[in-house]
């Protein structure tokens, strides 16, 4: 097969099949039903193999990787004005993208609101006029709608708030908006996503875009703007019906990242490159003033045309770190109080000391579900190399993958929201249902650390 | 001033009026007071200006940073067979360096231990034979004797626990070890690490390296060999008197790190460089197969000739990981348990949520100090920024810096073990006594995470 307007291989194929040129409007339909639907571009150099490249309708473009079963399919002869391997150049109507309604909803923390330093109020920020004056960049992207749903810290919510801002972003997205972007204050952000991550784990229409400021609006280094327009960007034009949280990616104003709401941790108290994925790559990188979305995975899943929310989380489940010399009043406490399940973080392996295994056996033996996730952040439990894993095994604890304590935390809410039945949690908790489960782990995820003098 | 044998400014200086040329055996007392005696060498290129390089009587080239009120002094003139500025050779008997005795302290762990994967059952390996001819290497540098004061699993210590360590490694550095060996289990290595520092906080005559393997030594990709030599080489040789964490520094076979022991985390599951140092460089780079140890930083404490341990620990303080929902329940029932201490791992600058503060507070006034530090691990906890903070302040909850939690819990441990005065706790708390608060942090001390597509 030969090149095809820079293509090759599969992809070349596919379009020749298709008869199909730059500049012409297509859809393509991956392998897992997503379909894309836009005008083929030339090939350009900074496309991966086995990527077709598309213009959006919104003027974005997307790379799709095609496997052998995807599909391309002409909608209608397009009329490029360049000659295919030119830049192509568009007439003024074609590149004025059709305006998409994003719609901004104001939780509290420092992105979205005016913190009275004396008092402590919170005073909501998110009047629209105001906005407007403070973020006009991100009004280029989509037609913004702001509501202010609730004014709290973020340390100061819980799984009921939780529900709330679900039930809210699911109003949004069912009365058309194509993506929402939730204020958050960034302390337990990456919480709140999670918990979204499986409230909508069976689809979402456009992204949910957590976003917070590390710096408050008022001071000349706030990161609110950047990372507010870029928020704005990914829910108004990115192609994935996903959680993310989308805060720098650095230190400098160049990009952000949109991180998989399950994967992702606040790994600094004041940096604003601070949120950062844990085991996994973000979705994508995010220039907010470039207006450019990189997808750094192709395993994401689209804008999904149905809404299923499961929503609903258990209050009775606790995140318990364990620490040398701990004793097991602590266990025995929550399960006397009736707690529902426990999550553990142990050391190493995820492992707890063999005089505390007894007491987290009863709570199993009481159908309080025991799971086991690591303090060491990186890397995976495994309960089979060492003795005090393989009882820990047989005593009926669930070893929790490589997720995140925190997510493990909220995954378990969630689950015993549904089910208290513990093969079933057993199933759930390890059953990889919004990518907070990464099976398998590249030596270039963990970070790269200064071993240099100052 | 011009240059001297290839040093410049104030080193120059200082050598000159010292009347010292490269060969001569000279003292260098920093003004610190830390004083190094050995052979003044021509200056490398790969010293830092501001350095004096010497080689010290085992043989290992030490660079000395000078600041103005450093003395330099002429102890007996060299013979050196090379003119100044070529590279110096010394005579057979010269380079045979002094035998020095390190002792290797076995505990239990992956390194320490042949694990049974059947039982489970620990069988001491510290044999000194099996080690010679497993871990041949490291009788290049000292004169080792190897003893198992213990065989228990990391995940198993306890206060108690570091307390008979921290005996046991007294006890050689009395008897006239030059450094000191703990082959310990990973999981909680980084705990004992940092009790052992505020133990010896005082001064140590030699090194005290905690070592371990994250892979078994039966196993071809076992870490042991490589981590034990370098720790014997850290012990031997290095000119520190402090406590520190050495193991791989990067997935190869190039460098370890030693780290401080309370600067030091567990960071990985099972990756062999899974410990990193938080918030802080670590003290030295270490290529145990080339001898070779590169100080990174200056500010290090030199071996001292006195011991004055300070050991105990209160086993009454408790970790807690603040999480969203979390209720009041557990803080009660530790008071109401008599604990004596809580760490609190906050949010972000360290918020707990504002529903949870009047049980802490009621710790307080109880007599129980509650200090605060964060699960983002890096950074700097600061209860000024917002009014949760601030509240918390005012309940009297003690901020730890940039201290990682689990020093901080192995710190209020130690420090309950000495006073019980709330005024007291607290001074000592934000007291750098061991380098457990790094007052100034650099941007280079954030990793840099992988932003691109696998």
């Amino acid at each position: 097969m030969e090149e095809y307007f820079g293509y090759a291989d599969l992809v070349a194929r596919k379009l020749a099949e298709a008869g199909v040129r730059p500049g012409d409007l297509i859809e393509v339909a991956r392998e897992d039903g997503a379909t894309f639907r836009g005008m083929l571009m030339p090939k350009d150099e900074f496309s991966a193999p086995g990527i077709v490249v598309i213009k959006l309708d919104n003027g974005y473009n997307v790379g799709v990787r095609l496997g052998p079963k995807a599909t391309v399919r002409l909608l209608s002869r397009g009329e490029l004005t360049s000659h295919p391997g030119e830049p192509v150049s568009l007439s003024e109507t074609e590149v004025r993208p059709p305006q998409r309604k994003v719609m901004i909803l104001g939780t509290g923390g420092t992105i979205a609101s005016r913190v009275d330093y004396e008092t402590g109020a919170v005073h909501p920020y998110m009047d629209a006029k105001e906005l407007a004056a403070s973020v006009p960049e991100m009004f280029r992207y989509a037609s913004v709608d702001v509501q202010q749903v609730m004014a709290i810290f973020s340390e100061d919510m819980t799984p009921k708030t939780w529900e709330t801002v679900a039930d809210e972003v699911a109003k949004r997205l069912e009365a058309g908006y194509e993506g929402v972007v939730v204020a958050h204050g960034t302390d337990t952000m990456a919480y709140t996503a999670a918990a979204l991550s499986f409230v909508f784990h069976r689809g979402l229409p456009g992204p949910v875009a957590l976003v917070g400021a590390q710096r408050s609006s008022d001071r000349p280094s706030s990161d609110a703007a950047f990372n507010l327009t870029a928020a704005v960007l990914v829910a108004s034009e990115a192609p994935f019906g996903e959680v993310t949280v989308v805060m720098h990616g650095e230190t400098g104003d160049t990009y952000a990242l949109a991180h998989r709401g399950t994967k992702v941790r606040k790994m600094h108290s004041s940096r604003r490159d601070a949120f950062q994925s844990i085991n996994d790559v973000p979705l994508a990188k995010v220039w907010p003033y470039e207006r450019k979305i990189e997808m750094l995975r192709d395993d994401f899943k689209g804008r999904s045309k149905d809404l299923e929310p499961e929503n609903g989380f258990n209050e009775r489940v606790a995140l318990i770190k364990f620490y040398p010399g701990m004793t097991s009043e602590v266990i025995d406490l929550l399960v006397d109080r009736g707690y529902h399940g426990i999550v553990i973080e142990g050391t190493g392996f995820g492992h707890v000391a063999n005089r505390l295994i007894p007491s987290l056996q009863r709570a199993v033996e009481s159908g309080v579900p025991v799971v086991i996730t690591t303090q060491t952040l990186f890397g995976r439990v495994n309960l089979n190399v060492y003795s005090t894993g393989r009882r820990m095994l047989q005593a009926g604890f669930i070893p929790a993958e490589d997720m995140l304590p925190e997510t493990a935390f909220v995954k378990l809410s969630w689950v015993l929201a549904r089910t208290r039945d513990m093969d079933e949690v057993r199933r759930l908790m390890l059953t990889n249902l919004t990518g907070e489960i990464n099976p398998r782990h590249e030596l270039k995820l963990f970070p790269r650390w200064y071993h240099d003098r100052l």
